[in-house]
């Protein structure tokens, strides 16, 4: 199977050049993260991602979860590697130190997330899960909720679960039924089916902990009577051990696309009499106490997109540079020549390296926001990366995860026939990346997000801003000097007046005529995302341009970055101003057919 | 399970409207294929479509087919669903009456050959492997092997397959090793390996007959040397009937994304003593016969893209119509609603349907521009018809399938968290989807034979003509009236352009810069497809003012497509600018890396 090894040189240029590592590890509590450190770290993760689990991912999907009985048993390694990571401090790198955790920057968290993503996508998305539920009982937990769970949960020897849909409650939170009925004694009585919950019952390790949106029987409809509750899968007893098993059961797993081997469980509450669980903060704010943590899952679930993206190229390379086929174009008889020479698989390949890239950047200087907006000193400076964040979240998200669905599927296509035989490892990227679009969040619901809440809501402030980096950019480039600079800030000028053009239309019509913006809002979200990606490639070829003239550093390296920023303008970024035409012009079309006229 | 049901009424309307049905039936030898005949024959492949082979679809697709000791076992159900189908005639629909066909219409049988891709891609292959089969015999063989196998094949007792692709001869068949030795009766012993033979084991007829490119002992190297031979599973009797077994046989069957239900076999020739072929034509000319074959073969492809997009379609949209989620866009509190009312899913819903409709439209009129090359009684209409067809068939072939996967993806998302459920079905057609786009050539081979042979050999002039004919609609759109005309017409008008551009750039950089126009090719083949679907659907939107302008036929339907092709103007027509721009710019960037800076 396929062998994966992570791209640290690109993610250590994308930390240190463009997501400004430097200025994250000088901000307080994150003075740890040294530069040197930060290498050790990618460098054991790296270890660990290749080593232990990346082998698994193709046996782990192609043997899967199994249930029988209620119980779920995970495919072969699993439970071992498993072991191994939690031992390893693994599934406390990001968590704080008061809890056990080893309290890295969001920044550094983010290049080992990506790895552990490509490594193994279905192993990761227990350890991501669990880091939600950690979220909510820190954040919003009583003490002893705090005392009871979070130690051995950031230890890794229990597991979380975030339990919010149901069969009638998907995108719509505001229709959950699961009743919660009080006791008396400060817990709660449990009753309701949840479905798709990853790692809602498996074998690893010996309790798991539920986080549960539920109604309380005085609660007032909609999204504003929901509350969240923590479920432990075996009760405590007082000295902190598991106890008695609780009354929530796995009744069956889903037969899914993709992700084989992550056990998606459709989990009964109440069965037996009642699921006991305790209240999270207060009453009637669960749905408020989720979106609290969805920033951090929705960035997760974008680096799923990149992650496997990363991965299916790595393959998609490996093979091209392998398989003979064919000569040289125009060269009939000449010697077989590996596809890599062929003029399409160089564009397949460059339009998988050039939007990886850009995506790794983009979702990087995020990730730095996030410690910025976090633990700057400067209140201003918190709330201008906090706006960032919040703005390019949802893009990190729906771009990254979409672009990953086309992105494996060229993974498939550079393989040609093969790509379709399961053994060679292509498809499973591919069918693994569809469901990255989808939880979470779907594209839609992100861009619905991104339209309302962070843009028309504020009039566009904060992404005038971003434009206004991005025109500065574009001036630095006007002043490089050679094709490549000109190819790349032509289309990034395009790029970002097709950009203004979207925003303009967004912020005066969202109020009006909510429906019309909508309609554009899929396609404005991969317009931001693409146009972002260009900004940040323009940044990559200026700095790269820097080091050649400083002589500094590996010189292939930063001439294939200018190289890869220039084909991302060609070939990405030049999709921008067809974007903003549908984003502009493309409401009435979509919006007039009867219903019984499709 | 998902339903099947034949779109009859867009199918009448483009064979009705846009290709000229008439005047197909007008042609000598097409007489019968009155407008009546053709409603009641599609009336009769729906019901065997809808009622006999969509249900087999799914359950094949989990069961698949298998292999025990070199025997392959179809999926329930399959072996007698096959035997009707040939009883009830379907196999001989397009055949030529002398060997039992019924000698329908290109255009009629593109229509019904829709359905059965539909209705179950799996199904459809045998029937269409078969096709191919018959068509080398029929063009190339003897008198003898025309006795001996074309009834047969033609009612579907047998079928056939046909044996290309070998480990090291992909796309690259010049790099064929199956060797043929002449016996010296006018037989030949074969040796060697055949991979991915579809169909090439079952169990629902009592012969197969394997069309294999093979070489002689004293033929030339590359593509020159290549000849083809007929090698029955079961050598025939003097009868006719089938006798001893041959030496061909089933190693193993493939584990494949999709197409579950169709064996995909390794064969094996000749590994016990040889295996006994015949020789098809002349000497070493194996390849150009494929090459007569491969237009229809590539045609048929494309429409399972086409197909599989409308199926697709089909389960979104009744789904999107059920499925209640959320409220009325803004309206909190409201009732819920069902999700076909969220502007998003309208886009996608949309995004679909104006795609297939623009694809069934150019692919119909390319299925009797084929009827016109083939029964014109003027050669001038006949060269200019082939010519036309030659220019569209690659783009049929990599047009339909590469969309078909973005389509079907997005099947998959309007279903939301149970797309990602196979038992929903949505991601079954999204893996069938995935295989379209590499067989019967990748889209690069497609891409390579569009601007090299149909395009830069002859200087542009055909698809300077058919530009000729998009601007006299882009002239046409212009008179008529309304906002809906104005933006179909804006957007032609932008895509012609961008197309003339890409035209004349891959038209002057062919000959002296292969490598170059090669990055541009498959952008341009999307181009060209875009641009030819808005060049339909502008026809398709005329049409239908004018039958409502005259009051005649179905209002509603002819708004639809007014307001289809709008959308598809708005949101899909609106790209090509920008692929043109990838086109003409994007060499430089893709082709400058070494292969370690990858």
């Amino acid at each position: 199977m396929s062998s994966y090894n992570a791209p640290i040189r690109d993610m250590q240029f994308v930390m240190q050049e463009l997501a400004g590592l430097e200025a994250v590890s000088a901000l307080p509590g994150c003075e740890d993260a040294s530069a040197d450190l930060v290498d050790a770290v990618l460098e054991e993760a790296n270890k660990f991602a290749s080593g232990v689990i990346a082998p698994l991912n193709w046996t782990g999907d192609q043997e899967g979860a199994t249930w029988v009985n209620g119980e779920v048993r995970t495919a072969t390694g699993w439970k071992e590697a498993y072991k191994q990571f939690a031992e390893a401090g693994w599934t406390a790198l990001a968590c704080e130190p008061e809890f056990g955790g080893q309290g890295l920057p969001k920044l550094v968290s983010t290049a080992v997330m990506e790895m552990w993503k490509s490594a193994n996508m279905a192993f990761s998305l227990c350890p991501m899960l669990t880091n939600g539920a950690i979220e909510s009982i820190k954040l919003r937990g009583t003490d002893e909720q705090k005392a009871q769970y979070l130690h051995k949960m950031v230890s890794g020897e229990w597991t979380g679960t975030m339990n919010l849909t149901e069969p009638s409650a998907g995108s719509d939170l505001a229709a959950v039924r699961t009743r919660a009925v009080p006791e008396g004694d400060g817990t709660y009585k449990i009753f309701g089916q949840k479905i798709f919950i990853t790692y809602g019952e498996h074998d690893m390790t010996d309790n798991i902990i539920h986080l549960v949106l539920a109604r309380l029987p005085d609660a007032p409809e909609g999204v504003k009577g929901i509350s969240l509750f923590v479920v432990p899968k075996f009760l405590l007893n007082a000295d902190g051990t598991p106890g008695e098993r609780n009354d929530v059961h796995c009744v069956s797993i889903e037969h899914k696309l993709g992700i084989h081997a992550s056990p998606t469980a459709v989990l009964a509450f109440g069965d037996k009499g009642g699921a006991i669980g305790t209240l999270v903060g207060e009453a009637n704010r669960g749905l408020e106490y989720m979106f609290i943590m969805m920033n951090e899952a929705r960035f997760a679930v974008g680096m799923e997109g990149l992650a496997l993206s990363e991965r299916a190229y790595q393959l998609a390379l490996a093979y091209a540079k392998d398989r003979i086929q064919g000569t040289e174009a125009g060269v009939r008889g000449g010697p077989k020549v590996s596809i890599i020479h062929h003029a399409d698989v160089r564009r397949m390949l460059m339009s998988m390296k050039s939007q990886i890239e850009a995506q790794r950047a983009l979702a990087y200087v995020v990730g730095a926001a996030t410690d910025m907006a976090h633990h700057h000193p400067d209140e201003a400076v918190r709330a201008q990366n906090q706006a960032f964040m919040d703005l390019m979240i949802p893009v990190v998200k729906g771009w990254l995860t979409e672009s990953s669905i086309e992105i494996t599927s060229t993974g498939v296509q550079v393989h040609g026939g093969m790509g379709f035989i399961e053994e060679t490892g292509a498809a499973q990227h591919f069918r693994d990346a569809r469901i990255t679009a989808i939880y979470e969040g779907t594209t839609a619901i992100q861009a619905n997000d991104l339209i309302g809440r962070k843009i028309a809501r504020e009039s566009g402030l904060t992404i005038k801003g971003v434009i206004g980096e991005m025109r500065k950019v574009e001036a630095q480039l006007a002043e490089a000097s050679g094709d490549e600079f000109a190819a790349i800030r032509k289309s990034l000028s395009s790029g970002v007046t097709a950009l203004e053009e979207a925003v303009a239309y967004i912020v005066a019509t969202y109020g009006g005529d909510i429906k019309a913006a909508s309609v554009g809002s899929v396609p404005f979200l991969k317009l931001l995302g693409i146009v972002a990606g260009g900004w940040q490639m323009g940044r990559a070829a200026l700095v790269s341009a820097r080091r050649l003239a400083e002589g500094s550093g590996d010189a292939s390296f930063y001439k294939a970055k200018i190289t890869t920023a220039r084909f991302y303008a060609d070939h990405v970024l030049s999709q921008a101003p067809g974007l903003a035409y549908s984003v502009v012009n493309g409401a009435a079309g979509a919006l007039a057919l009867e219903e019984d006229q499709f």
